[in-house]
C-alpha cells in the first residue's frame, strides 16, 4: 500500500466482535501481488439486510445481483472481490455472480438469493471466477469473529486506498446495548476505474428488513451521499447493513420508533465517520473540507449546493492553493441549479463571514482567513437566507497529485 | 499574453468591414498593464439584436442589463471591458452599468436601453466606473471598420486567453450575398475568476429580432452549449447577434424561412468554429477532443450524455496520459442521468469500435487506438443504440496546467 494520505485519521479502530458475524480474507491472486483481494463475512440464519447502490445505468453484474437478493431482506453471506470490478463484462459477468453465490451458498447451506456479491477493481475485463470460487472454502473455513478478522476484511477490499476505514458504535434499543460495526473502501478514486465505494456495516441489533433499509437510505443520505471527490460516479458503489438479531431487546417495526433514536444517531455517526475516511484518502487530496449549507428551500436543495461547491474544479484548486477564492464560491452556488438569490446569499470561510448582500463584506479582516486556508482542515458556510433547509458536504482539495494517479493508472 | 496553446489555429482570420459597424478598442487601466481593456462596436440605426445568457443565479449585474434591453430588440452600441466582471458586486455594480449605459448612449444619440454591456474578469471586486466612463469619449471616436479595429476589438475582451478567437462567414438570402462576423473569449477559464465565455457576433442581414433570437437560441445549443472545458459555469456568459439590416434582400419573417436555411448554415458555422476555438484555448489543454453520441432517445440526452463524458474528471486525465480508458466512458455515460442500456451501448476511439452488447469488443485491434490517443485531436464515438437522437460535443483534457493556471491565480 502507498504511504497513508496526509489527512488520515491518527488511529485505526479497534473492532469488537458481533454476534452472529464471522470474517475472513485471503489472497486469491486477481490482480495485486501479496495483497488480500478476497473478503467473505458470514452471518448466521436471521440475519436481515439492507442495502443502496449506485444509480449508475452502466452498474455492475454485482450489484445487479444484490438488488434482487435484497427482496428478501435475509442474508448469509457477504463475497467481495477486489483488483476486477465486474463491470461492463456482458454475460460472462453476469455468470461468474451467479457461480459465485452457488459456490458460497453451498458452503454456507443457504439459497445463493441470500449470498451478496461486490467486486471493486477495473472495469471491462474478464472476471476471475476460477480464482475465486477455488478459494472460498478454505476462506471460509478461516473465518473469525475478532478484531483481526475486522481488520483483515477491511484490507482485502481496498484497491489503492492508503489505509484501511473501518468504524464502530454503540447504541441502546430499549435499553439494551447493540454494537455497530462498520468497514469501507473508496478512495474517491485513488486508482481510477476503480472507481468504487463500497461499504458492509453490521449490528447485532434486531430490526426487520424494512426497518434497516428506512434507516439505511436516510442515513446514506447524509454519509455517503453527501461526500464527493470528483463528481465522477461508480458503476459498482454498494451498501451493506446486516443485523444479525443477536441482542435480546424488544421488537421494533418502525424506522421512526422512538426506540430507535440512540440507533439512528449511531448508524449516522458511523456511517458519516466511514464517508468522511473516504473524503480523507480522496486522490491526491491534501486538505479535508467541510461545507456546510444552510437557508436553503430544501435539505436536498441545501445538499446539491453543497455538491455543486464541493464539485467545482475552480473552488477545488484554489482550496489546493490555499486560496479563499469566495468568488469561485458564489460562481457554484449560482450553477447549482436550485432556487438560489444572489442578494441574500452569505459565505464564510474559516468562520469569518466574507460575502453577503450581493458583495464582498466591506473591510472584512483578510488574515485569519488567509491563515484558515494554510490548514489541513478547511471549513466554508454557506447562507442562502431563503429557508430552513441545511446540509453538510465533505470534499477535498484538487491537486497535481490527483492528475498524477488518475493520468499514470491502467499502463 | 502568454504563448499561444499547441491546438491554437494556424492562422488568425482577417475579418472584413460589416456595413453599418464600426468598432474601436482601448486601454484604459482596468486590471492588465499594456493590454487593451476596453471594446466599443458602434451600430447604424436599424441594427436589431439577439441574445443568449449564462442561466448562474449569482450572474452580473451586466447579464441582468443586456437581459433587460434585449426586450426591444434594438441596439446601437456595446461596450465590453476586460479584468473585471461586475459581478457579486452590490448596489454600486448596477451603478456601474447603468453610468456606462447613460454615457456610452450619449456619445451613440439614443436610449440607454440600446446600449448593451458586458464585463469579464475577477468575481468581486468593485468595478472601475470612472475609468470606463472617462475613456468612452475617445475610444468612440476612434472607432473604424476595418481588419484591424476587429481583430483590436477581440484582443480587448480576452482576460488570460492565449489567441483571439474570430471568425467569418458569408451566406446567401434570397441571393443576396451577407457577411457574418463574430469574435469571442473564453478559455475554459484559463485565469479563473474570469470563468466566462463572451461572444458578439455581427451580420448585414436584414432578420428582424424575433427571427434573429430565434435563430441565435438554436445555433446557440449546437455550439457554446455543447462545449465543455470543466463544468464550470460562468457568472457572465454572454452572446449577443447583431443584424445591421444594410444587406438588401427580401423581408423574411420566420426563423424557418427556407430562404435563411444558408445564413442559419453559415451561423451555425461560425458559431461552432467560434465555441471550438474557446476549448482549443482550454486551461493546460493538450489535446482537442471531439465526442459524438448517437442513437439517443433525444438530442437533448445525446448531449447530455456527451457532456457527462466531456465532464469527467477521470477521461480527461485518462486522455491527457494518452490513455483510451473506454472504462471510464462506460463510467461516465451510466452517470449521465439519460435513458441509456448498457447492453446496447457501443464505443469508438479514433474510429475503432472498443466495446458493445455490455462488454468489450472480443479480440480489437488496440494498436490504432494507441496511436490515435498520442495525437492532438481524439475522436469518441458513442452509439446509445435507442433512439435516432444525436449530438457533437467538444472538449478539452484535464492537465497538470490546469491545477497551475487554477491554483496561481489572484494571488
Amino acid at each position: 500500500m502507498p504511504s497513508p494520505s496526509p489527512l488520515a485519521p491518527e488511529h485505526i479502530p479497534v473492532l469488537p466482535p458481533i454476534a452472529g458475524i464471522v470474517l475472513a480474507s485471503a489472497n486469491c491472486g486477481i490482480r495485486y501481488k501479496g495483497r488480500r483481494d478476497l473478503m467473505v463475512a458470514l452471518l448466521d440464519p436471521g440475519t436481515t439486510i439492507a442495502g443502496v447502490f449506485t444509480k449508475s445505468k452502466t452498474r455492475g453484474a454485482p450489484v445487479d445481483w444484490c438488488r434482487a437478493g435484497l427482496k428478501r431482506g435475509k442474508a448469509r453471506a457477504i463475497v467481495v472481490n477486489s483488483g476486477n470490478s465486474n463491470t461492463f463484462t456482458g454475460r460472462a459477468g453476469v455468470e461468474v455472480v451467479k457461480r459465485t453465490a452457488a459456490a458460497m451458498a453451498k458452503l454456507a447451506k443457504c439459497a445463493p438469493g441470500e449470498v451478496f456479491i461486490s467486486s471493486t477493481g477495473v472495469i471491462g475485463e474478464p472476471p476471475p471466477a476460477d480464482k475465486i470460487v477455488d478459494a472460498l472454502p478454505a476462506t471460509a473455513k478461516s473465518a473469525r469473529a475478532d478484531a483481526a478478522a475486522w481488520r483483515n476484511a477491511a484490507e482485502a477490499i481496498l484497491t489503492t486506498d492508503t489505509f484501511p476505514k473501518l468504524a464502530t458504535r454503540t447504541a441502546s434499543i430499549d435499553g439494551v446495548t447493540v454494537t455497530l460495526n462498520g468497514f469501507c473502501k473508496g478512495s474517491g478514486m485513488i486508482a481510477p476505474d476503480m472507481a468504487t465505494m463500497l461499504a458492509y456495516l453490521f449490528t447485532d441489533a434486531t430490526i426487520p428488513a424494512k426497518v434497516l433499509q428506512d434507516m439505511l437510505s436516510a442515513s446514506n443520505e447524509r454519509s455517503f451521499n453527501s461526500i464527493t471527490v470528483d463528481g465522477d460516479t461508480s458503476t459498482s458503489d454498494t451498501v451493506l447493513l446486516c443485523a444479525t438479531g443477536k441482542a435480546k431487546h424488544k421488537r421494533v417495526a418502525r424506522a421512526n420508533d422512538p426506540r430507535l433514536k440512540d440507533f439512528r444517531r449511531a448508524l449516522d455517526g458511523m456511517m458519516i465517520d466511514l464517508a468522511q475516511q473516504i473524503i480523507r484518502d480522496g486522490e491526491g487530496a491534501q486538505k479535508f473540507v467541510t461545507i456546510r449549507v444552510i437557508g436553503a428551500v430544501s435539505a436536498k436543495a441545501a445538499r446539491n449546493v453543497g455538491l455543486a461547491i464541493g464539485n467545482s474544479p475552480l473552488v477545488k484548486t484554489a482550496l489546493a492553493a490555499g486560496d479563499a477564492n469566495w468568488g469561485r464560491i458564489v460562481m457554484a452556488v449560482g450553477k447549482s441549479g436550485e432556487r438560489v438569490e444572489r442578494d441574500t446569499l452569505a459565505i464564510a470561510v474559516g468562520g469569518v463571514r466574507i460575502a453577503d448582500q450581493g458583495g464582498p463584506v466591506p473591510g472584512y479582516d483578510e488574515a485569519p482567513v488567509a491563515e484558515h486556508m494554510t490548514g489541513r482542515e478547511i471549513e466554508i458556510d454557506v447562507d442562502l437566507g431563503l429557508g430552513r433547509g441545511k446540509a453538510t458536504v465533505w470534499t477535498c482539495d484538487l491537486t497535481h497529485g490527483y492528475i498524477d494517479i488518475n493520468g499514470g493508472y491502467r499502463s
